[in-house]
């Protein structure tokens, strides 16, 4: 069935409601499986649209997921979901079905598989292309413990272009181990796939045949005059008769159309019966069954919720405001290349790939190379600027102090998606990027307080002659007026930003870094006014070099030293400042503020932020609570 | 010519002290090449027999090396090696014949290309596979720049089994980048290369048939019935009839013999007429020419100097430890599961992986891949330990937050080479674990004082039900007794370990951690004898939980903290130190020892830590130096 809207009620699923576990599911009778996912894709629509969240991988996994719980004996044999966008029949198939609106909300189910929330999740997701490493995991653990049981990880055609997935069928083959991948080939990461892989799997579409199994389990070649090539991507530079799996050593079938749920539970099936790796190869189309959706997945990899009110803040995503100073940049300089690894739209960098597409460089999912392709560049005189967030930067991390910090090349990293992440949870929180980076030398690091700072905070960095970071929130602006002309700061240079109650003696200095540096002034205004006592804020903008200058000159004055950041506490920004102070043999009391030592749990990105005491009420508590201490030890 | 003897006089090499430049090298005959090959061999010989250093991977590439500036007009041509560890060969052909007796030494040639000591070195290296990421951003540069030249990148086959090179070549053809990739073929890694990617080459050799080129440009098939298959890895897995590099959608030639030097310049040349991605398979021997080193090929990896007294340190490696604990932990809990990526021999695996072939697990050079596949097997209630050098956890980053501590899985990472590494240089330091482990919820990080803490540290990990690491100096224990009996330490617990002058009122605290504690131990005793100071000696055991009590029950006692680690001061654990003491309201002066904030140029280990002030004298230098400041501030 086709559908054109989201509906706003719950439909009528009568096969559906009766599983609440896939036991339920496999005493179904084949013939009744579309059905089944016939009501799955209308409850998927509805759910999603109660909730929001990913969408058109959701949608076009509903057979492939329908299969796989009937022909496997989950839990007992494993099912590994790469990234886990695409988990959403998973979790309605599993007993999760009625909780599936409260997806992404605080105490609701969490966006991707997590193994605290249930058997059924093998494996805890969110990036991309874990999936055949920890499949193959499984498989050798099970093995050696005599226990042995079906292994099936299934993974995106995008998420296979990240070496991670290659080295991981390199080591199954290694131990002919017996594991199942599940090739799940949409020909979209999320933006669109790129690369020698890609044409590949194009090649051996347009080869129009498949190899399929027959249920005795023999191989055999079938043809596929029907097959339409205008759907997708064109290969030429690759060649159908060198297939990349079998040549790894991975047993190949497929291609198959995993929207035939009677063909996979065949397929499935008969591979059980293998032993070995095998790649079972199947497409499918992103947004499946829905009209709007299949025509533009892009737009339809996620949705808000069907209710939503427009965000009352109208300030411009710290993405937009990066992918405007790109273009803006690169129209006065034409030595700015742009590198993304297959974050294009979330990167905020349409715009630029329009107008600039000499200079643009998608390179899939893959963060490693990404980064070093950018060393390669800076070699030659060139100033690529990789765009990327924050949690997938840890992809890139050996890169970035090997290839480019060491040999101090000038390239410049725009870090997206800094901090809490809201809804995405825990795995996509870009909690540890100051630790991880202000310990390899050469680095300059920064954070804007504000959209305008951002940007000139990106000119900056882009400026400065070796490697430079701009790490920037997720979500919006605080609201301010964005200069056009870009003009430099001062490497390592602070600026005071507010001064409360200057003509106490007592004296707090709030030492405030990017996104904490406005509701600091918040809480430094009400501490003001309840207490005897001056505040004021520091907007410390870099993180390395710190501005110890700055740190000096206040000390004298100061009584309270507190550092807040939108990161770990641990490792993060205000130990830099600690470390200076200990450095400098300043010795006065000090309160570092930032996220707790806890993988925090998703809710929205406000909701995280008062949990972790972040917020400016939760700032100003708990300077409140140290500041009353001192002055009690002090008349004491 | 073949020699079985490392000369100890310099060899008569006329040819060769001609060429200071390739360029002269450009203006011999064809003909004169294989003797140019063999001057460069004989001297290869007698210099690493000088200096010591990698050996069997430079006799391998002797012809390549000499064919590939031959016909390549480096520097203008940018040649890229992959690792590096092979370019010695390459450093005697431009301009630094006569200083290679003195690579890896202080202030002599580094270990591998850097691209401050030669234009020709267009690349710094030392970690694998990053070469045909670096080479594709620099022939996409020279596109843009519309000012093309050749662009090689030449890596082996062992670092082609990482993601990262995979993902290059699927980006260089995205481009249609005019990029050749030379394949270096020695059916090894630094131990035997392992996995689906090894089967796949020796299934192409066991066509025994190669894609040559004519002069004038034409791809064929040319038969090798001489081909001798018992000298190589059998495939069974894979089918040559799948060209993995086809697939991928590179021009595929070879493979070729590499050392045959005429061929590859008539190969070379012909390809260099082409456009688009291409990859040339020649196949090398490691330790070619030299008998002794072509019969064991792993233990020619790297020599000693040829005049080399043995160390005067006849305590045990720290690998060796690690070894001894693995089997002994394996015999008593067959839970134990264990995984290198590719570096058996280094970490002191050999005798496990021969005591337990089926619970020892060589993924390749596959860090990301090797840290998930724990987690898996971690899923599974097996226990895997990790067994990886800390400049190579780099790589396995994000696996380490997102796979690992995140789902709290009891992985046990062995971290070897943690600090400074003496001749390999800063490529090879670990100095960031702390930082970037640190951060990270649920860890639990180690470091032992001595070799027998190491072993008992290490079954405290492997005890642990979550993530835990410990992290261990290259080199040699101090030379305490090991005790057999496998003891737990209570986690998060440090000790007291010496105590000077403990009659005076006035105290210094030296919190220890890991190499540093022993070396702190004399610098306390020397500030004791010289001082009217108390000094205490703290080693610390864990840098995460850090123990809190210890040093809140010292604070009252103590006018002075000093933090002393292998480890880059910035965010290390000492900045945890300073953390705690900012929380708990412990107002003290103190100081941070540490590795200083830029990378260290190659010298011996024991030189390295003298000149990084964390030898004993440099740690009592610094102790004085400030507290003698401290007593001035409070006398006046």
């Amino acid at each position: 069935m086709l559908y054109t809207e989201i509906p706003t009620h719950r439909p009528i699923t009568p096969l559906l409601d009766a599983i609440d576990h896939p036991q339920q599911l496999r005493l179904l009778e084949r013939s009744q499986l579309e059905q089944v996912a016939d009501e799955l894709r209308q409850y998927i629509l509805y759910a999603a649209g109660q909730s929001g969240g990913h969408f058109g991988a959701n949608l076009g996994v509903i057979e492939l997921t329908v299969a796989l719980h009937y022909c496997f004996n989950t839990p007992h044999d494993r099912l590994i979901w790469d990234v886990g966008h695409q988990a959403y029949p998973h979790k309605a198939l599993t007993g999760r079905r009625e909780q599936l609106t409260t997806i992404r909300t605080k105490d609701g189910l969490a966006a991707f598989p997590t193994r605290e929330e249930s058997v059924f999740d093998t494996f805890g997701v969110g990036h991309s292309s874990t999936a055949i490493s920890a499949g193959l995991g499984m498989a050798l653990a099970r093995r050696y413990q005599k226990n042995p049981c079906e292994v099936v990880a299934i993974i995106g055609d995008g998420a296979m272009t990240a070496g991670m997935a290659f080295e991981a069928m390199n080591d199954a083959v290694a131990h002919n181990a017996d594991l199942m991948v599940v090739l799940n080939d949409n020909d979209m990461s999320i933006s669109c796939s790129t690369g020698g892989f890609a044409k590949h799997l194009a090649a051996i579409w347009e080869s129009g045949q498949s190899v399929n199994i027959s249920e005795t389990g023999e191989a055999y070649l079938e043809p596929h005059p029907e097959w339409n090539y205008n759907s997708r991507l064109h290969s030429s530079a690759t060649d159908a008769a060198d297939n990349l799996f079998k040549a790894i050593g991975f047993d190949y079938f497929g291609p198959f159309d995993g929207h035939d749920v009677n063909q996979l539970v065949q397929v499935f099936n008969a591979l059980k019966k293998r032993q070995g790796p095998r790649l079972i190869h199947v497409y499918t189309k992103k947004g499946k069954g829905f009209i709007p959706a299949e025509s533009d997945q892009i737009k339809y990899h996620a949705i808000s919720k069907v209710s939503a009110v427009s965000s009352a803040n109208s300030a411009p995503k710290y993405s937009d405001v990066f992918g405007q100073w790109l273009c803006d940049e690169a129209a006065q300089d034409d030595r700015l290349l742009a590198i993304t690894p297959a974050m294009c739209e979330g990167s905020g960098m349409v715009q630029f790939a329009k107008q600039f597409p000499t200079r643009f460089f998608d390179v899939a999912i893959a963060e490693q190379h990404a980064v070093t392709l950018a060393a390669g560049m800076a070699c030659e005189g060139l100033k690529p600027v990789v765009a990327i967030y924050s949690t997938f930067l840890q992809r890139g991390y050996d890169q970035l102090v090997h290839d480019v910090a060491l040999q101090n090349l000038d390239v410049t990293f725009a870090i997206d998606r800094a901090g809490l992440v809201g809804e995405d949870g825990p795995t996509h929180a870009g909690a540890y990027d100051y630790a991880f980076m202000r310990t390899v030398p050469n680095m300059v690091i920064m954070a804007p307080k504000d959209e305008n700072e951002c940007r000139q905070m990106l000119h900056t960095a882009y400026l400065y002659s070796g490697p430079a970071a701009v790490r920037y929130p997720r979500g919006n602006g605080v609201g301010v007026e964005i200069q056009q002309q870009l003009s430099v700061l001062e490497i390592g240079k602070a600026e005071i930003v507010a001064s409360f109650n200057e003509q106490y003696d007592e004296q707090i200095s709030i030492l405030a870094f990017g996104s904490r540096v406005t509701v600091a002034i918040e809480a430094a205004q009400a501490l003001a006014q309840t207490h005897d006592v001056g505040v004021r804020v520091v907007n410390m903008r870099f993180v390395k070099p710190l501005d110890e200058q700055m740190i000096a000159a206040l000390a004298p004055s100061t009584n309270l030293f507190v550092t807040v950041e939108e990161h770990a506490v641990m490792a993060g920004a205000g130990s830099a400042v600690n470390e200076y102070l200990v450095q400098a043999q300043i010795v006065k009391p000090s309160l570092n503020l930032g996220l707790p030592d806890t993988f925090m749990h998703q809710a929205s990105h406000a909701q995280m932020l008062q949990q972790a005491g972040l917020d400016s009420k939760g700032i100003e508590k708990s300077i409140e609570l140290v500041w009353l201490k001192l002055m009690e030890t002090v008349s004491s």
